[in-house]
């Protein structure tokens, strides 16, 4: 069983349409609010040889990811940290707090415990005008499917290739791009956290179209041959760029390098070169029911 | 080292104004929000015998218990879980979910991991009227000390009195009475989930005053020894009341069951009887540094 089986078997209780974006999304004023959180810790998300400042700055980076998937701007950041050992705790912090100053964010709250396993969560808050919000949901036929950065490049660094450590230990948010990408008026958006296909397959879930990218079209991670470059691009997780459709009017958005993969196609399914694309890609999994 | 000595030295980390208050308060619209987080985990926060639905209740309890300290009303509330084994999540979210529905908030995002113990973090949003909000800084000397319920019942069944099990198990934060004591004039209010003693030692670090109690004035659990039900009322944690400060002529507040058991006087300290009070209460403690 994986995390995706799991989640699906208790939305029931959770508010009827807040399930299924990369944040919940609540009236704030004349503004929305977008709040979301992340658990991270040290067995199943942070890389060996990772240091405590990076395990913070990465904490705090998953969470302005979907905050940015959004189009919306980050504000607060609260951190939950279960630390085994206290002098842990200052370097994790200094580095979320690192990351939130890049990115506009306050660390506003949080709460310390005694752990076994240093364990992070992070709960980020961010605003966003009501016109400029980006769902999961809104992809049109015809719409233009983009990625910022390069995919498969923090899977790379996992699997040898030394130098994309930085881009997998230090992830660096799009929210420059996510707010452009929201006022430009792209359709539908969510982070690649999880791997190009599996978030492409999340799409697919909540819009009543297809999703057909070219293998030609997709950037590729350099000096990595390119079988393998191709499969990180496609299954790789753990990089925090941004997956959007736009209408072909409203690209190129300035401001925002991005690469057209494919387009929405009329008919449900998610295509590679016209072939079905396995949703494949990153998960956590339980051995046992 | 404790958990508020590790707290000390990551504060220059937090937003200046943010810290030292049950939840941080951001601008929304014409309202505020008060957002507040809570990690808790098996070895350390549940009770032995404690059921995943009460593991869930507790978990959402202790966070909405922050958001009623503040005179706020909860909205929403995310759950991070790391579960151990799949099947102990939804009586877990049934349990929050539970709690959410009681206190009129609903649960509208969360993340689930693999963990190798069972821990729960739980975000809460509510939002105040600006001029309702009770903060822990603005108690004055006159003031009286009031707290809802009696003191020390978690800690009792957590010592072999059976009767409190409920209380300590599926905690009921006080959001009506918070919101009325803020609607009322409350000067200064805090949950008392880490004892009375050390949540009057919370009081007196961020106001100019004092704070002193009379033992014959407390609240006592029915049927225990006199004395020990005072050490207990004192003492122990896990209860979710509410501490607050209030001018003698906005008390009684209707609709709120409480009893005033001292005054806020000019001179700093926290007394007993006239004698000082020690700080000691609720703590995560680490054996090492």
């Amino acid at each position: 069983m994986d995390d995706r089986a799991l989640l699906a078997g208790i939305l029931d209780l959770v508010d009827r349409g807040q399930a299924g974006d990369d944040c919940a999304v609540l009236p704030c004023g004349d503004r929305l609010l977008v709040v979301t959180t992340d658990m991270v810790h040290e067995a199943t998300d942070f890389p060996s040889g990772m240091t405590e400042w990076q395990m913070g700055w990465m904490a705090a980076a998953v969470t302005i990811s979907d905050i940015a998937a959004m189009g919306a701007g980050p504000v607060a950041l609260l951190v939950a940290a279960g630390v085994d050992r206290p002098a842990r705790l200052r370097p994790v912090m200094e580095g979320a707090a690192a990351c939130c100053r890049r990115f506009g964010a306050a660390i506003v709250g949080g709460d310390i415990d005694r752990h076994r396993e240093l364990t992070v969560v992070t709960t980020g808050l961010g605003t966003v005008d009501p016109a400029k919000i980006v769902r999961r949901r809104g992809s049109r036929p015809g719409d233009l499917i983009g990625i910022t950065g390069v995919p498969g490049r923090a899977q790379a660094a996992l699997e040898g290739y030394p130098q994309f450590r930085k881009h997998l230990l230090e992830p660096q948010p799009r929210v420059a791009e996510g707010i452009a990408l929201g006022v430009a008026g792209a359709t539908a958006m969510m982070d690649t956290s999880d791997g190009l296909a599996l978030s492409l397959h999340d799409l697919q879930a909540v819009n009543d179209c297809g999703y057909a990218i070219e293998s030609g079209l997709l950037p590729l991670a350099a000096e990595v041959p390119e079988a393998e470059a191709r499969s990180l691009a496609l299954f790789g997780g753990g990089d925090y760029d941004l997956l959007f459709t736009i209408p072909g009017d409203r690209f190129p958005v300035p401001g925002v390098e991005a690469q057209i993969i494919g387009r929405v196609v009329r008919e449900r399914g998610v295509l590679l070169d016209g072939a079905p694309l396995p949703a494949r890609g990153f998960a956590h999994v339980w051995e046992e029911g």
